[in-house]
């Protein structure tokens, strides 16, 4: 059951603060680098067995272009051409963030300016795991390929096959990557950090990945760049008394299902709405597919904050900082100067974070953790 | 005695790499950022009697408004006046790099947008040491003020009279410096990044540092943003052989003397105009007020390099990705395209290093280390 508490009731500090990092990540990841470093290639494989109990050889480390193009041409038609329009949707978004450099003459024939240049070969981390997540290449590869940059590699843990699902391969093609490696962990990280024989250092990082992937970034952060550090993924709905209490719900489970760490927060200064989806939360759960987790993740990170007013709740909002805001309420574009933090704001009660998640464009690579006080999601130029 | 290498016989490797962090830093810093975290300002004032040798209580950690506005008038006028010329010579220039949000519509009403945010809180480093480093409080303030920023802190180390120079006091007061702080090292980056009784927490920390400060940055790095991770600092020449070696000289001294670990590196074509700036280095060296520094950098740190062609002079700058690069040859305009990576560009012979360090606009704080590849000067927004 989901926690319902009153802000009246509730320390700002205990509705802000979230833990990051596990103990004990630090050390392990550290002694990954060292290795990838030190062994290159060989530290590779000899990971590869151990972790993914995968037997390969540095020949295996790099996806051959046939199995990319039969990936291709295996998928449905009707997926090809969704993942194309994704495409499409996500580079019109993007394409408005380009950044000019510009130059500014002053007396006695001073010249100043700003010249920008893309970054010349970038390190995309995809997940693998319990849902491939083939939005994750669109969204990382895309901002590169219109800013410019030459080199677009992609690394990515292959299943016990030893393969790399098709969906994925799909998607990185759509995606203009230019070469993809079968690495997973901090050993991806590394390898993409300082480079190998076989893997060619690139000058930055990005993507989300689990905790050791995250630790692993910012070790490296310094020798390359990297986008952030990512956390679970985080929903906060923001809903007024007029929203729809099995909307609502929905929408707090398609964060919840990600994964046992996610949260899940719903804001509102109505009593009768919270109770409403605290019970319409228990009745979808048992529906879901991915039910188990959804279960835990509702269970323990997630709650209800009970607010005096509208207000409040949008302050509240903007301290939390979360990843995805949905700002379910009447009239959301009135709203929205109040809101100060967020990763990706979803306006109005009909913008479910889905649509944010795949299809819309504006990037799904979002701030978690707070760092929405700081941070934007990728930015090109 | 500068070192003369020719491109053809030093590897590519040797030319770019340059060693970061100095060992042992890490530890001590994350044992001051847990005592800072745990002891509050009781951390803050025993550290400031054991490394600045100044006993102090929480309540002289804040520099009073009335100290601030004596600084001030006791500064000449024209002091004054060339401190506001060159801020609104840096105002103008960042004024340029506001970035604005957007909104696109597609079919059936669908609006995606992306909106803009200032920083609320923002904190400066000013280093402390052999010369007080005012334009860094420019540099780092103005652009953060014209971003709309709410609140901007500062904190620089006291001297053994426990006072911060005048000078820098009337910089911050230029620059729109909301608040200063009395403290230094790895403590000041603790305190702003998780605040303590006294001290505001912050969530942007910015500006150059020794080696204790930046492993402090690389540190809070997550829980706050930085704006990245400073090393040495870093000149390097590009000459053509119609270049004066009296000018070239004096450019890479102008570095030189920054301090003991800065590097001076001159790419050129011409062996004879080598061997006249190594020539001409000898005899300014002991001419200048920071010999014994200019000296140790130009033979440890310091390197010419000579090239086949100035066109290799310009792709082995870009792969160094100097923090400033003097690009000293007829035509610099028709070299630019082919410059990749530098953090600051001094166009032509007549424009000295110096000129971008204090006074003509764009920002001095610049990526240092090769991260000129992967990141910029501060942007805006």
């Amino acid at each position: 059951m989901i926690k319902i508490y009153k802000s009246t009731e509730i320390a700002r500090e205990d509705i802000v603060s979230r833990e990051m990092t596990a103990a004990g990540v630090e050390d392990v990841v550290a002694d990954i680098i060292y290795d990838v470093r030190k062994n290159g290639d060989e530290a590779l494989c000899r990971y590869a067995a151990k972790f993914d109990k995968i037997e390969m050889t540095a020949a295996d480390l790099i996806v051959p272009e046939a199995e990319i193009e039969a990936a291709w041409e295996q998928m449905e038609p009707e997926f090809r051409a969704v993942l194309e329009e994704a495409a499409a949707n996500i580079a019109a978004f993007h394409e408005k963030q380009v950044r000019n450099g510009f130059a500014i003459t002053q007396k006695d024939g001073v010249v100043l300016g700003q010249k920008i240049t893309p970054i010349a070969r970038v390190g995309l981390y995809v997940p693998g795991g319990t849902a491939p997540l083939l939005s994750s290449v669109l969204m990382n590869a895309i901002p590169a390929k219109i800013a410019g940059c030459g080199q677009i590699a992609m690394t990515t843990p292959p299943g016990r096959d030893g393969k790399v699902p098709a969906s994925i391969l799909a998607a990185a093609k759509v995606a203009g990557v230019n070469r993809i490696y079968k690495m997973g962990g901090a050993r991806a990280i590394a390898a993409l950090a300082y480079g190998t024989a076989t893997v060619d250092a690139v000058d930055k990082i990005v993507g989300p990945g689990n905790a050791y992937v995250a630790e692993a970034k910012k070790q490296v952060f310094g020798k390359v760049a990297i986008d952030m550090i990512a956390g679970p993924s985080e929903i906060l709905v923001l809903c007024d008394e007029t929203c729809d209490p099995v909307v609502v719900a929905a929408d707090l489970l398609s964060q919840a299902e990600h994964d046992k760490m996610a949260s899940a927060i719903m804001v509102t200064p109505s009593e009768a709405l919270a109770e409403a989806v605290s019970r319409e939360l228990e009745r979808q759960i048992p529906l879901l597919p991915r039910a188990e987790i959804a279960r835990i993740s509702i269970d323990t990170g997630s709650k209800i904050i009970l607010t005096r007013d509208f207000a409040e709740a949008v302050d509240i909002a903007s301290e939390i900082a979360p990843e995805h805001l949905e700002l379910m309420c009447d009239d959301p574009f009135a709203w929205l100067p109040r809101v100060k933090n967020a990763g990706s704001i979803f306006m109005g009660k009909n913008c479910p974070e889905a649509l944010g998640d795949y299809f819309a464009g504006p990037n799904h690579v979002l701030p978690t953790g707070g760092t929405a006080k700081f941070s934007s999601p990728p930015v090109r130029g």
